[in-house]
């Protein structure tokens, strides 16, 4: 019996799950083929991925260098022209920041199936995408390892759950005082002590900021209350998440930390491929998992998330943009670590929320958030 | 829309398993009737649960104190006979030891659900059993904690597993050298550091003897080589089993040490029912969860077991037999700790195998063994 090839299109591309997930096409010919790629502006690499998996359709931000891929044959769609795409079976949605938002919704408007790593989207509008989703009947696969988790120990649950208990690392400053916060460097920062990342969701770990989305994320995903979602601190990152179930049995999704797993999960579910490459956990070194409750004083940002996707409306939105901008800042070593959380703070002090935002509200809000990160660090003379 | 009542017949109705099954129906009466009661001779708890569940059938080892459980009406019928009646929908057989076979058989071969929470039972005809099962659609549910676990993360999924991890608390002599293990009292071998349970199955909790016949257990139940079968010493008991799926992804099940938990999914499956007696895990007093190699070379019983279940035919009824007279010589003082093992190995060496054996060879096999362990200790006059 031949296996049915899935027509994969993978926005962003170049970026740290979109390479990833191209090894796993690579790993699967015979499963996966990839009929679109999309990437930002590291052209290079988005060359010899075209080289290699000769999509049909094409997007990358073009500033000139378009020659450097002209060799090829392709169509040059825009973001959401190739997730909407009828030939496209699944999108992986693995851009970085908001930019997943409108090929997200794009998909899911058509009722495609959407592998999301990029969890700005459904923090952003997940009332919309939700709803969107539900109405076209698109289904929406988490990528994220703890959502990942949490779907697995789903699988063959039909109840309504007690509880779901999202693991963190930590990040590298898990037990960092707020005095010694305000010293961090870029470059410490960008030190993950488990998982190899973009930079981007490497600083929201440090912050624990990402940790914050993932909650927003997880309400959206799972329709659970925010109430019922709890953050568990479990440093070596081998308890992905768990899952209490009404009669207070817990189900855990346990792996090394791998990116890898959780991307196959998506690709081939409802099957399960035996990937040589994925390494397998060995009990023999082993000897124990830890947990610890977060520091909700420590880490501004993982409050400021959680309460402003319980607050919902735009707050989400700016939450998302303020973040983005402030990280940005910080990369750019224009403002300490300490400061992503302060002006995210004050942009969400300062925010007229809107309930049950379109499109167009969310985007405005966010460009809005933008706007006033800016302002206020200008205004400070960082 | 109301709900269907099960009926149900608990055989072993006085031990911890029977009393702790009571607590559940005790806690859902409008989902579980209790209509068949069969205890050994604990003739004044069973005569107490016949007065509060008023069951129609009832079975005990009847010598002479018949008179005291006149008042109730009721139907004595023989274990068999309880197992297999139209009129049960569900047998909860959590007898001791080799009873549970006989009506385990029998309940099989009329198609009925069974709840086993007596291991012995698959370890002595797990292909008989299965195969009967297999046969006239019987299902049969894990009571055990490892296997109610194992079936918990098997929920949804669909392909061959990779590996089960049975989980071991090791028992309250897990660092005991040799040496140290030859003067175990009855006593010390009584208390269980985590789990509370009968006499015998908390002494082959002691000697791993337990561990051992699970494997075998697990075998049976999930149809999984002996080769992927793990046993990872777990001391807290808070994960009660894992497995591993083909892609590498392993899911565990967790829950504080507390029957009731496993008993309770057996008689809701598939559904899972809050009940606020329950514990449920606070992850505020859990730092961490630790994992040790099981030590084969102190626990002789563990690879006793897991050897008879590989060689299969007659030898898992040799060893259960074996094991449980050794264990009842050691409660009574008359034989050591270490000698329960000893003993068992013996009867093991000098047993002659039957291959695929039926009941007859099954229980000849069980009566050559108690003989041949008391002939041993009465040569040795111990």
């Amino acid at each position: 019996m031949g296996n049915i090839v899935k027509q994969l299109a993978v926005l962003g591309s170049t970026g740290s799950i979109g390479q990833q997930t191209l090894e796993i096409v690579r790993a699967f010919p015979d499963r996966f083929q990839i009929v679109g790629l999309a990437a930002g502006k590291n052209i290079n690499l988005l060359a010899e991925q075209i080289d290699e998996f000769k999509p049909r359709f094409v997007y990358y931000q073009n500033d000139g260098a378009q020659a450097r891929l002209a060799n090829a044959e392709y169509e040059l769609l825009s973001l959401e022209e190739i997730a909407s795409h009828p030939d496209v079976d699944l999108v992986v949605v693995a851009t970085s920041g908001k930019s997943g938002l409108i090929p997200t919704l794009a998909a899911v408007k058509v009722g495609k199936t959407v592998a999301l790593a990029n969890k700005e989207s459904l923090v952003m509008a997940g009332e919309l995408i939700t709803s969107e989703a539900k109405l076209n009947g698109a289904r929406i696969l988490p990528i994220d390892s703890e959502h990942s988790a949490i779907w697995q120990c789903l699988a063959g649950e039909k109840q309504p759950v007690a509880q779901l208990i999202l693991t963190a690392s930590g990040g590298p400053f898990r037990h960092y005082s707020p005095a010694q916060l305000k010293e961090v460097t870029v470059e410490q920062a960008l030190k993950h002590p488990s998982w190899r990342m973009g930079k981007k969701v490497t600083i929201d770990s440090a912050t624990l900021m990402n940790k914050g989305l993932e909650v927003t994320e997880a309400h959206w995903l799972f329709n659970v209350p925010y109430e019922n979602i709890k953050v568990l601190v479990h440093p070596q990152s081998i308890i992905h998440s768990m899952v209490e179930f009404m009669d207070g049995s817990i189900k855990a999704q346990l792996s090394y930390p791998d990116m890898r797993l959780p991307i196959q999960y998506a690709l081939s579910y409802p099957e399960r491929l035996p990937n040589p490459q994925l390494p397998k956990v060995n009990w023999e070194n082993i000897d124990k998992l830890t947990f610890e409750q977060p520091d909700l004083n420590a880490f501004l940002s993982l409050r400021l998330a959680i309460d402003a996707g319980k607050k919902g409306g735009t707050y989400p939105a700016v939450l998302c943009a303020a973040d983005e901008v402030a990280v940005e800042l910080f990369l750019a070593q224009r403002i300490k670590f300490v400061d992503i959380a302060n002006l995210v703070e004050q942009a969400l002090g300062q925010h007229q929320t809107i309930a049950h935002p379109g499109l167009e509200e969310i985007m405005a809000a966010d460009a809005w958030a933008r706007q006033k990160i800016l302002h206020i660090v200008k205004g400070r003379n960082l």
